[in-house]
């Protein structure tokens, strides 16, 4: 739907550009609806996230359960935790009208869904038998933005919110779930070859209500980070406010110690952002819509035997399980090309009469490696492939993050650090630093804790005051 | 999490009690949310859900695209059709603040999605070679309800509905759509088994903005219908105001027509309420979240050989694509038979010593049919209860419905017929005479054109003002 064109998209170089050209060119988003921050997803952008959600579903399903809590929150209700209601009163939509008339109470539409599973819970939850209880549901929140909005990334309507939310008998417990939390993301973004960096957010910028917010990031093209998940011990603040208690094994009232944890669209914005290149999208074969596209190259005579071939071709890979297309519109080769490279297909198949003569099918790689597939091998060729594909995009992408992450040591290098890519630094841990750190650099103290593959321990004089400190992620964020 | 509890549901009899204490004892639905018409879905609902919409999407996917447009719709676009705005103004929510402010421009909370997602329509649609164009969402829209709510059947928050939007280049191609979308709904419903019934809705009850609208009803088993689909013939109303054209071939521009077409989560009040009984649920196969429940008969030393027994089966049942799980709590098999009657497994499996000893399985539908399943063929036995299971389901609601279904000749007997049913009645086509048999009898003309194959032809004089008059369905309607 989005008009068939053959122009080339802006450069990668110039992200912002790259992103937004791309994301109608590809047909993900349409950003022409009447409101601001709300976008509308394309059929073909919702087919990629149907399929991410998928994955993300299933290494849920294991062991959570999903559920479905309604939008509207009561203003008594989101406004008992005062931390809580403090971190969101700015920006929440309120509903204050039904037809024509006002409304006793107040709604809020969820910014997130605390306030309106909780007091559920405080109903379901009796003894320790029922824990721990995990629970998620995915739908869409709102946030009143006043900052930029960008499609997929900062928006005022997240369609995709998976949110989980877990109760647990210890803080010791809960703590756990934070790791295993944090374990599934991890699996969760390698399905999708995006590298991630886990840190601990500092005090002034966890989840209002929480005891710690860990947080999942990865470094976008123009090295800024993107946080792309984020995991909330609770302890027991939301159980003394909701009354969540259970009757321990002593048959004593305790109250529960909680977690939640969420992922959005963003995750699909990492995806596009990470893997595309200059002649559009490219995505890993587990989320993409169509992982195969055949293309036949129809020349003369031969033309319903390469038909023939195709459909062939499409039915065995249909039949083993691949997701995947016989383009046959009556257009030249080379603009089928342009449109499947640009919607990211991992996988082309090009038949002719000469592979057919030769037993074989051409197979190209979206980043173009080329092959050939012997026809009557053609499943595990096409599995083979597929899985060099992916493992090649994860090398590009981790090469990505660990060419972005330096070492600074001082605050000039910050400032150098921070033009393209995030840094690591000894920090002392005290706000004033870390506001120092952000008025030299207009780069935040991400967190401390940093886990990642690509890290290492830079402990030594806080780059502000050169008291002893340990390492901190720091870094501009979207 | 609802209670364990051995008590008995209240007779179906009592329909209105036995419904409400379903929904809550099998898990579907909490209706315990602090907000008039707002209603949790519990974990083994929403698997129900997933399932159910699962069927319909794998429906609709066929030749529609599911896509998603933003909930959020400005008052000045909710407004641009007349009659639109007019059918759904006293029941729109508004979003009026964000965060401490009031907003430019009041927001309504969709309660069908035509203004949110026709302008993105203006945009996409260009030549006749775009056309058909076919698109469904499920999301969540809102109604403030000033009746009695019920869950799943009238809402505040539709947590799940599906429309799909189509656009044509003629009146007539819309309208071959309209057949192919009740053929759709058709298809569907005979997978939950749900027997239908379709009428044309009389012209003041139609879809505001709509030419005309085509009704899904069912009969529940209290008599009464209620309304599990609709699809509505647009015209170019809707295409005249948001300035849908296209270029025809002749490169003239034309106005699309539309048609639209929604199923809600009455799909599942329906599903519920046709086959359950007062023992609980019963679920058809195709949608029920548990197929098949394995409960071991361990008695004595022979415990770990039929424990393995069960995980055997298990194991060879999920293996061919079953929904099946093993139930090895440690309480007495009646208790467990209690729980998954009560939650609609539609068959049972026990397996005892004696059954090992026999080769067999003993098979139990949810019906209280009993048969022995050698083990050596297990999936071709479980296939065919479950096929035989559903077989009679259907007859079983086939004969509710058509045994609920009269004819009336007079308006004496329209009164009798609708106390506890629908009835058929020659109808001269009036709203004079529609309000009078409504006031006569409290029972509306649902629709006329009636088709199903319970149903005849009772053309004669008119039950109210004895001139001559075609079939017409009457009844109390949810």
């Amino acid at each position: 739907m989005a008009e068939e064109d053959q122009g080339a998209l802006p450069s990668k170089g110039d992200f912002s550009a790259w992103y937004n050209e791309l994301l109608w060119r590809a047909e993900i988003m349409d950003v022409r609806y009447p409101v601001k921050g709300l976008y509308v997803w394309y059929p073909f952008g919702f087919s990629l996230r149907r399929n991410v959600y998928d994955l993300l579903r299933l290494l849920l399903d294991r062991d959570h359960q999903e559920a479905l809590f309604p939008l509207l929150i009561p203003e008594h209700e989101l406004a008992k935790e005062a931390e809580h209601i403090k971190g969101f009163e700015d920006e929440v939509y309120w509903v204050t009208h039904g037809g024509l008339s006002p409304l006793d109470v107040k709604l809020a539409l969820r910014p997130t869904s605390e306030c309106a599973i909780y007091p559920m819970y405080a109903l379901w939850v009796r003894s320790h038998a029922d824990l721990p209880l995990k629970i998620y549901q995915i739908v869409n929140t709102f946030r009143y933005e006043t900052k930029h909005t960008r499609p997929l990334i900062r928006l005022r309507e997240i369609t995709s919110f998976k949110e989980a939310h877990t109760v647990h008998t210890t803080w010791e417990d809960a703590e756990r779930q934070v790791g295993e939390a944090i374990a599934l993301y991890r699996e969760f973004y390698e399905k999708l070859c995006v590298p991630v960096i886990i840190s601990r957010r500092p005090e002034w910028d966890k989840f209002p209500g929480a005891d710690y917010t860990m947080a999942v990031d990865t470094v976008m093209p123009d090295g800024r980070t993107l946080q792309i998940g984020t995991v909330h011990h609770l302890g027991d603040h939301f159980s003394k406010t909701f009354q969540i208690t259970y009757e321990d094994v002593a048959g004593e009232q305790r109250f529960a110690h909680q977690t939640c944890y969420g992922i959005s669209e963003r995750s699909i914005a990492a995806l596009i952002s990470m893997h595309g290149d200059d002649r559009g999208l490219i995505l890993p074969p587990d989320p993409a819509p169509v992982q195969v596209v055949v293309i036949p190259i129809t020349i003369g005579k031969r033309k319903d035997e390469v038909s023939a071939e195709a459909a062939g071709i499409e039915r065995e890979l249909a039949g083993a399980g691949f997701r995947v297309k016989v383009d046959s519109r009556d257009i030249r080769p080379g603009a089928k090309y342009y449109y499947w490279e640009m919607r990211g297909v991992p996988l082309r198949l090009e038949v002719g009469p000469r592979d057919i003569d030769a037993g074989q099918v051409t197979a190209v790689t979206r980043l173009g490696e080329k092959s050939q597939v012997a026809r009557d091998a053609l499943v595990a060729g096409v599995t083979g492939c597929l899985a060099s594909f992916a493992a090649t995009l994860k090398e590009r992408a981790e090469a990505h993050v660990r060419t972005h992450i330096r070492v600074s040591r001082s605050m000039d290098e910050v400032l150098a650090a921070v033009g393209d890519g995030v840094t690591l630094v000894p920090w002392c841990g005290s706000r004033e630093c870390a506001d120092l750190i952000e008025e030299k650099t207009r780069a935040a103290v991400l967190g401390t804790d940093v886990r990642s593959a690509y890290l290492v321990d830079v402990s030594g004089p806080c780059v502000a005051c050169g008291k002893q400190g340990s390492t901190a992620l720091v870094g501009r964020s979207y």
